[in-house]
């Protein structure tokens, strides 16, 4: 199978590492707006090309990875793709995914391809969750939890207040309330309940970090809602401690069946040492599963809910039953 | 969707309990191979019926639930039941897949049915979160940890010993190495450092405590590999304390990305307050898929691994995606 990856930020890195360790599948090109010339990649074997020459449609290759932002890349980019190739994208704006899917769709049908929209792990594994447990309790209650785990977007907003040089927020779940809810209390929890955000900052010289504290503590919909800390640091503390992107979380649900009160709680956790890898592999193997839909007559968007699990492993039918079942 | 169940054990009333909470799933008829004038069931619509009744292939269902033992009902049952109706069961016996799937396959096909085997939670979700996390993460390591909870076939070996009036035993996962497979160790464990078994025995007057200890305790395959230990109560103790079916377990993958070392550990988590009723309501849910698929034309023996997750609601594309995603 004969992948190309659009776009070589954190999501196309971690893609590219995905792919270097699937035996069945090679990476033919990276594609960049950027100039090519300027763009290194680890796989010796792979090329650097323009985005431009994806319009064409006539890239040899089984399916593309587009590695965009879901404000403004993705909801222009699968759609133009999904016309010319079978593409698959991490789209996680929730209010959009309507939208963002029928025009997929109505591309992806028109080109005779598959577009899986809204995959990696929240949108992705955390949603395969939560329907196998609904769909299995029905009735029952599901819980989210994040972290603990680096927010880009928080980080960013917090980046953007005058003074900041740089910035890290890191989402932590409440214990308790996890505890709770795997306790089989189906608790009502506000959002302060759930998680607490902490940030390390680094303040640019002679910034008023009072001032700064405040803004990030009062700021809209980012904190204001949370029990947020924030901790001053130098240049040289954010490298050495906060370099890395783990994340993580969990979904919980919890169920009752007959009629004695007996309840079920079902809980899918991650812990990852860096979400752009473990995302970027997640695409990976939903990849291998939308070029084998296509090669099967397949065409029109999907999500991970229309994926049987089968398609996302190169072993036979044979191999994952005894191995797996 | 109109729905049969085949026998009424602990597992067919499990199943009975989750169809009485799906809105779009009817309980025609409950089949048994005993008199049906001497069973009763709890659902006021439902009849009770032969088996014998089934040969026909005419009943008036879409789906047979069947609920019988791996040991000898299933390798039979399912393959006969499978070239009349779309059929769905809960085999168990590992070692006997392949050659169960093709038996239930060719009869399937034969009768241009679907039949879904070795459904539930284990093989069923399990199995499915191992191929999950091993195709998002290939080259890792997967742990199950089963309990706490009651297995009935260590139970029911206890009761064969000479003086035992009755048993009950508990797997319990051995808490030390599950934090050790959390927190990324990766580590060899052998079977008696995963799990301990805990037994409650009430034994007939008279009988030689010691001499039932020691048989539980060296019993090959059952008790001898793991650290077990025994506890006689009274009859009225084991009926107060030791009544419900509790069960669960965790399956636990860890896995690389990247050349930096990125470790991340993919946990799915069960706990449950009745094992018959949660195995009952994942076999439901799969009947669903098993009905939908012969619909669209599907026929042939499948598994959990070839069902999009999709197929398991009742709600549609639309509000899988706007609820779930």
């Amino acid at each position: 199978m004969k992948a190309g990856i659009l776009g070589y930020g954190n999501l196309g890195k971690g893609v590219e590492a995905a792919i270097a360790r699937c035996d069945d599948i090679e990476l033919k090109a990276v594609y960049t707006r950027r100039d090519p010339s300027g763009l290194k990649i680890k796989t010796p074997t792979a090329l650097v090309k323009s985005a431009a020459d994806l319009e064409s449609g006539a890239e040899d290759i089984d399916v593309l990875i587009i590695c965009g932002g879901s404000a403004t890349d993705l909801p222009e980019m699968t759609p133009k793709y999904a016309a010319l190739y079978n593409v698959i994208d991490s789209f996680d704006t929730h209010a959009n995914i309507p939208t963002h899917f029928a025009n997929v769709d109505e591309a992806a049908k028109k080109g005779g391809k598959v577009g899986l929209i809204s995959c990696g792990w929240d949108p992705g594994m955390f949603s395969l969750n939560r329907l196998y447990a609904s769909s299995i309790l029905p009735g029952g209650k599901d819980y989210t939890f994040w972290g603990k785990g680096v927010s880009q977007g928080h980080s960013d907003a917090i980046r953007r207040i005058e003074g900041v040089k740089d910035a890290r927020q890191y989402t932590i779940p409440v214990e308790d309330a996890v505890e709770r809810v795997r306790n089989g209390e189906n608790p009502e929890l506000t959002t302060r309940e759930k998680h607490t955000r902490e940030c390390f900052v680094v303040a640019e010289d002679g910034a008023d970090k009072e001032r700064i504290e405040e803004q990030i503590k009062t700021m809209p919909n980012y904190f204001a809602d949370y029990d947020t800390t924030v901790h001053f640091i130098t240049e040289e503390e954010m490298k050495r401690d906060h370099s890395g992107l783990p994340h993580g979380g969990s979904v919980l649900y919890s169920g009752e069946t007959g009629t004695d009160g007996c309840n079920h709680v079902i809980e899918y956790r991650l812990q990852l040492d860096s979400n752009p890898e473990f995302t970027g592999s997640v695409l990976t193997a939903y990849a291998r599963a939308v070029a084998r839909l296509n090669a099967e007559g397949a065409t029109g968007a999907k999500t991970v809910f229309d994926i049987a699990p089968a398609y996302l492993t190169p072993l036979s039918g044979d191999e994952i039953r005894a191995h797996f079942l």
